[in-house]
């Protein structure tokens, strides 16, 4: 299902194989690293070949296949036993997304129906997970362009798009859908520190698809919202908690803040995967710590004196009080709380 | 007066010669570059070799000293005239910094009083604006510093040491006098961005100074402050408009409203030669659009996708509700607005 505003996939099963765009070198280079064992996949998600809450949870999933066709191959009677510690590796691979977690647990009971060769079985329920994600992405994109009042200048974060997602995206996907219903007077994106997934990956991903877009550093955001230049602010999520508090990439707490205090309106784009109702508040979210080097330096280049310090949490919680709006697969909850989250999940 | 705690210089008057602290190339390289056309002065400071509105201010009246020997040893008698057009070019190199048109102004009003060669008396009035720079900035760190309870940690933006100054800092001069009197838990720079004057100026100049810093991207300031971290932000000034509006460093005005929203106090430390009592608000005053470049390059290397734009403002404006205390030369501004500001100014 590609068309022209979609034109890219971040995640490839091909020939028994994983295939994964390597990230860490876009724009520069389109290149697809192959993978056939899950603890070289854990490490590409650790390393941040593949990165996006759905994409990794996509390629948790493929990972699981591989480890079925390593395990299987080696011991047709206790393949199931042998594949444990795979599963655990890819599931320490990053801690704060919980499509990750999601995805391991549906192949997980996937596993647990199956008797005889699980390869077939479970390379049609990752290709089914990876369809599904790119199906909640349309529909998504119809439910958040829906909320979208005129023509307008939207605001996005990091890099929600094919490139996060099975593909189309969830916050980048109402972007192009809003944009093809010309509802779209402008996309600025933010660059995104430490990371850069705005300006590498949404600017390209966007200039793939001919939707103009202008990038901004993360501290002239205030000052573009002044300027009345944004309605909305239109973000992914890693993790959402029952009352639907929201974990995504360092900086959305800060964009949610000023948007408030500009009367911009903040919208959460994710599918139902990314709810995890277990969890009761925000502040119970475990937020990854990244390395230092990651700040201290830029393209491997020590940046910072030797001697500093650096505060590099990948991830910040949004209160639900500051969202107007999450979007899911399953339906829309305006002004999240714990009750209308419950009604819908 | 250099101390253990200020032992850096960014503007050095030597033989004639004006000498730059080339800040691209920190905190890699110390280079100094050395002057002697105020033409290339200007360059300088247009290509930021020196930044911050006082450095800049101090680096334009040694312009105007070069111009005189120059001009002077071609014409004794129409110097001058000659001297117009160096004025005007020097007065043309950044827009923002009222600083920079402040040392013009005095060095103009000193030339109208010369008769006969200009050089010592131009001189002796660079040094003394030089001079005078790093007093006020002694001046306000004890100002500022006396303005903080107990051991906090404070948040700084961008540059504002001894190299945006003649030495010693405002802000920054605030973060070392406080630490110096043991007021100080800890240091956080935000790394800046297009410039990365936090990361690569900031955090060197606290390492000289044996003042421990920790940096962060500007996304992570708001979940900074949410963890309690920070107790006062401290930033320097462009340019403040009789209201009390602050001009300041782009990502300034974000971290005013945030600072707002979590109750963390915010601070501007500025020389009064900052203040512009014809300019009544801050939307008067004009913002510099510095090169998409910037923001879609790293390293001179093309980061954000071919077709991709940039919004690039240098600057942003503070509204002065958002501000705690303007702390200059001349005493303390609590709470600014047009009255405190005229009683003061």
């Amino acid at each position: 299902m590609i068309d022209f505003n979609d034109s890219i996939r971040a995640v490839v099963w091909e020939n028994k194989t994983l295939r994964l765009l390597d990230q860490r070198r876009l724009p520069a280079e389109s290149i697809y690293n192959s993978y056939d064992r899950a603890s070289d996949v854990a490490q590409a998600i650790r390393d941040m070949v593949v990165r996006g809450a759905p994409a990794i949870g996509i390629t948790a999933a493929y990972g699981v296949v591989l480890s079925a066709q390593h395990r299987y191959a080696q011991n047709k009677s206790d393949w199931k036993n042998a594949m444990q510690d795979d599963l655990k590796v890819l599931a320490e691979s990053r801690p704060t997304a919980v499509n990750l977690f999601w995805a391991l647990d549906r192949m997980r009971r996937c596993m647990d129906t199956i008797q005889s060769d699980p390869i077939p079985v479970l390379t049609a329920e990752a290709a089914r997970i990876h369809e599904e994600d790119i199906e909640a992405n349309r529909t998504m994109g119809r439910l958040g362009a829906a909320l979208i009042d005129g023509r307008v200048g939207l605001h996005t974060h990091c890099n929600t798009g094919s490139l996060a997602t099975g593909g189309f995206g969830t916050a980048l996907g109402v972007v192009r859908e809003a944009y093809a219903q010309g509802k779209v007077e402008h996309v600025y994106a933010d660059e995104t520190r430490p990371w850069l997934q705005g300006a590498r990956l949404t600017a390209w991903e966007l200039v793939q698809d001919k939707i103009p877009v202008t990038l901004l550093v993360e501290g002239a955001a205030a000052h573009l919202m002044k300027l009345g230049k944004v309605k909305w602010v239109i973000v992914g999520a890693d993790r959402i908690a029952a009352n639907g508090d929201t974990a995504n990439k360092i900086g959305t707490y800060s964009l949610a803040v000023l948007a408030k205090y500009h009367g911009v309106k903040f919208m959460v784009v994710a599918p139902s995967s990314t709810v995890d109702m277990k969890i009761a508040h925000g502040d119970q979210i475990p937020i990854e710590a990244r390395p230092s080097h990651e700040v201290l330096s830029l393209n491997g280049q020590r940046v910072a004196a030797e001697g500093a310090l650096a505060f590099n949490p990948s991830f910040d919680v949004t209160p639900a009080a500051l969202i107007d709006a999450i979007v899911t697969e399953k339906g829309v909850v305006l002004h999240p709380n714990k009750e209308k989250m419950s009604r819908l999940f």
